[in-house]
């Protein structure tokens, strides 16, 4: 089987959650093929950041996260109101122009939605 | 391409990033053909009320949005819960006997998910 | 019409507006047939224990709403992590190895999928 899901988060307390949820998710998925991506928007794209700002418990979760295949991409709506440049980011964090097209565009592709 | 994407909420507190990521939706959706609809259910629905219990910035916003063919639904038991008659209700939107109904068929008809 | 749903809920202060969703989604189903299933992951998973930790009024609601074919499910992931056992559950109350798992492959399956 071959599954496909986007994870939406918006706001920074959810992180802790979402990161486990991602984990269990990889951890269950046995011989399936499973895609996830991880969009933040809102405040939620701060704990992107390379700086201070990111719990670094949060960044080395993501990193190893990355390391097992999934992808974590920032709104670039989000980014600018919330003062993040590309350049401030962790590296392995891509960017969307839109947040909430991602959303719409993965759906239409089959991904499921996840809410944490 | 065309999209359909139905927003769900049912917190007030929620309505300045949902309607912040519906109008940068639209923004973001170029030649393609986006359908928008916005349901509110809880007590989220209060924000539909013309008085002053509506925060007049989001109303302004809303008819906006409205103009743009987003449609705004409100959620029936929700309304009654919350002791609003639909003249109530600001002129643009509509009503549904059931938000979560709504929430399904729309899904079950290819709509995307996305709750703020 | 055939119509499926999961709903997902991962904090304890949400169970009342969420039963309050799944009852008005059954009374408004009319001739449709509808499947309903409530996902719990998170520390909401303790409102399914037989214990006091579980509010008397929201394990009635569920006995209801499980009469009526609502499925109840536990994420065992989230039952570790909060120290409840199978046999600490409400006996309608079935388990699933991952939460995040079933809500991917419900929505696999064409369930719409929905967070109050």
């Amino acid at each position: 089987m071959e599954y496909n899901v986007i994870f939406h988060i918006d706001e920074s307390a959810r992180w802790r959650l979402l990161l486990g949820n991602v984990e269990n998710l990889l951890n269950a998925s046995g011989p399936a093929h499973m895609t996830v991506e991880v969009l933040a928007n809102g405040e939620a794209v701060l704990q992107y950041a390379k700086s201070q700002k990111a719990d670094q418990t949060y960044a080395q979760n993501m990193a190893l996260l990355h390391g097992r295949g999934v992808v974590f991409a920032a709104c670039r709506n989000a980014m600018k109101a919330n003062h993040l440049a590309e350049e401030d980011l962790m590296d392995f964090v891509t960017t969307v122009p839109a947040g909430v097209m991602e959303l719409v565009e993965k759906q239409a592709l089959g991904y499921g939605y996840i809410k944490p």
